[in-house]
Order: C-alpha cells, then structure tokens, then sequence
C-alpha cells in the first residue's frame, strides 16, 4: 500500500499578517508552508528535532510560490503539503485554498536537501533515515 | 542612453533572523527582496506610497529563491536587485552575495503584476505611469 | 450575571520562532498576545473588522512583557487573555503557561486606548460601543 | 572618565512592518531595540556570539514599551538605547523619536540577566566579563 505523504492544516491570518493593501504580505505565506511541512513531517515522525537527532539538517535550497489570489485577515485557509520527492531530495508541493469555498490562493513547492551535520557536506541521496520514516523505497 | 535598472543594499541579519541552525531562516530572505526592491523603486520615485497614488497595486504573483550558502548573524550581505522585464510585467532580478568575499549565497526573482485600484482588475500591460518612472520603453 | 470577559488559546512555536539559543525570541510573544486578544475580542464580536466599523482604531500605547521561563519548539502554549479594564483604556492582562504541566511561563499586559478615526483624536473614555459589546457598564 | 554607554542607530520600517492601520505595527519595534541593542553591545564587544563564547546567555526577562505616536512607512527613525544598570541585571533604555523632527514616539526599557550556559542557572549578580566589557565598576 501506497503510504500517505499529505498532511492539510488550517492557518487563520492574524493582524500582524495584513498588510497595508489588507492582504496578507506575500512573504509570510513562507511561514504558512513551513507550518503545513512541520506538520507533515511531525506525522511521519520526522520533525526538526528528529532531523537533528538524526545527524542531518535539511535546509531549503529552492522554493518557488505562485500567488493565485489574496488573502484577508481571519480567512480560513487550509494548506495541503505533499512530499512528491524523497529519493535525491526531498521535494513538498502546497496548495494553498479557502477552506470554505475551496478556490484556490497559492501554489507551492519547496525542496530540501540533506546536510551530514558532522561535516557539513550536502548528500545527493536523500539519507535512508527519510525514506524509513516515510515509509517509502528510493 | 539606457536607464540603470539595478540598485545594491547591504542587510546585516539580526539575531531574530537567525535559526536554531545558526542561520538565516529560509524565510527571512523575503525581506532582504522587499528591502532591496524598495530602495530600488524609491530611486526611480515609484515606492509604495506613489504606486497607490498612481492608481496601482503591484502584488507579487510568483516568487523563486535558490539558496546557495547559508548567510549567518552579523555577516554583511550585498542584495542586487534588478529590473529585468516591465513590459506586461515587473520582473526583478536579486542576487545576494557576501559582502566581503563576494560569494554568493542566494539568487531569486519576483514578478509584479498592475492592479487598478479603482476596480481590482489585473492589468495584462503595465501601465505607462511605470515607464516614465523607469525612463523605459514598452 | 458578570460577563466572561477572559479567553484562552494555545499556541504551538514554529521553527522561524526559535532563536539560535534554542528557545522561543522574546519578540515573538508579542504575536502570542495578539492572537490571544484577537480571539477574545472576536468572541464579543469586537474585533478588527468590527472596531473600524464602529469608527475607532485601539492602537496599543503601552505593554509589558515579563518572562518566568523560555518556551521552546513544538511546545504546547496556552495563552490566557483577560479584559481587567475598559471604562478610559482597555487593559488586557495575559498569563503563558505549558499547557500539559501548567508552568508559568509569561505574564502580560496591554493597554490600548480608542481613537476616533474619523479626526484622529483620542480618547478619554472608552467609547459605550466596547461596553456594549462586552456587556459591561462603564 | 565616565564610558559611553549609550548608542543611536537609524530604523527605516519596512513594507511588511506596516498594518492596514498604515503604522508600524506593535511588536515590530521590539525588532528595532534589538537592533539598537545588539549594536550597542557590539561597540562594547560583547555581541551575542561573544556573551556565548564568554559562557553566558543574556535572556530578556522583562521589557516595556510604551507608544506615543505612530510610525509610518519610510519614515526614518532614531533608536538610541543606553545601558543605565549593570550590576545584577542589565538594564537598558531606549528611545526612539523621529529623525528630522526629533518627536518622540516610543520609549522603552529591556532587563536581561545572565545564566551560566554550562548549568542553565541565573545569575543574581551580573558576571564581571560584563563590567570589564562596558568599563564600568559593579
């Protein structure tokens, strides 16, 4: 069976979020996305502490978002990470939409590769500590 | 004689900028972007506050950051940023470097679309306003 | 019967809060208190939106923030926010304690105060639309 | 001779500092005496990498401010801080005002004590490295 790598939250923008157009600043929409991938990892048993405990970092090397359509202060969003690459890098694509109407606000991807942190070399294979908590094959 | 499109800043991070990692959170780059891309508009008069005179919003609509090297507390950075399109839409450039090895540590760009204000609707040409502040052609 | 005038939430500290001492930035709780109020003045249908609506803005003029013990990441926060004054300021006290073990980790206050948005002024009453909203008298 | 203890940096807000009130919000000047702060402590040596090196952290374990006016997009600021107790805890003041009319707009006061990194103890006097840094007597 194929395991779930999806995980979807909900994140309300605060006040501090709006900008002076009353939208949210495209720039927080970052901390959106690493909110929806804490939580995707957390599930898989492989959030930043455990990342730590590992022996690898897994810094962002690449992100892109395109912004569809705005979003307002106390707007219910949901924001749906899926991890669509494991084997070289670990790669997460975001959807972003109005929870209660479902139109779509942002799309996203984001991709990490691991660091050995005894030495600070960048790995091309993603380690198999990933795919083990994934659940996954390379 | 062709307008000069670029402008450079320095950024230092600050300490709430830095991550349990000891670098700069991926996120934060944004702003150094938004920093350097006002500095930029300013010289050409057209920051924020004249862009909503003019009638205009610019919201990002895409964004890509590549992170090359982690930039770290304290450390001087460069961020170059530079109008590459203008025509239907505002493409800008960025590169971040150190600033006193001059390796570089992140490139990225962002696209601006016009929004009319008086009605919302996305403009599919910039409008001319643009133009005469770039000293441009369309 | 005296209205409830307090609320509670809980917040969970994301990566991009953790400073490099591995611990929540002392700023950042700044945004704990402001969710915290928001989700109390919503719950008397007084919140953002609704405060413009009735012709003031409740800019912040003074806070205090003391810090009893660091939270850290991915930890459970509850934040209590309580209305203790809103005859000619609106004063809302704050308490942070980790949700499982109850430790005290923050106190708080913030007093705001109305202004009319229409010229400007401030205020030296509360205006009765607040008390109206809260079920107080003044 | 009495040492200099005192320090003024130059704050410009930022786009993303600006609420839909159009001032800066609340919580973003803890960012600016944080700047203020760190540069201060750097004149003296004793920025945040040197406080770790010296085997102490300096958490904030209080902090006050109180707003007299607003700031607003690109308005340039001055922030200056001084260090005004040293002896048990360190305490510094700020204020920051408008940089060409000099109206005061914001004044504050952090209080950080130092923990021995080795045990996670607090200090109830203040480390000499710290009075030897600032050339200050206890």
């Amino acid at each position: 069976m194929k395991p779930d790598l999806s995980h979807e939250i909900e994140v309300v923008p605060a006040f501090y979020d709006i900008d002076p157009m009353e939208i949210v600043w495209h720039g927080h929409y970052v901390k959106y996305l690493e909110r929806a991938r804490t939580a995707l990892l957390a599930r898989h048993d492989y959030d930043y502490p455990k990342m730590r405990e590992s022996g690898y970092g897994w810094p962002i090397v690449d992100m892109r978002l395109k912004y569809v359509k705005p979003a307002r202060f106390g707007q219910r969003l949901t924001v749906r990470a899926e991890i669509v690459e494991w084997e070289n890098r670990l790669r997460i694509e975001y959807l972003t939409t109005d929870t209660e109407t479902g139109a779509r606000l942002n799309k996203a991807y984001t991709i990490q590769v691991a660091v050995d942190l005894s030495n600070g070399e960048m790995q091309y294979l993603c380690p198999p500590i990933l795919w083990q908590r994934l659940g996954v094959q390379a």
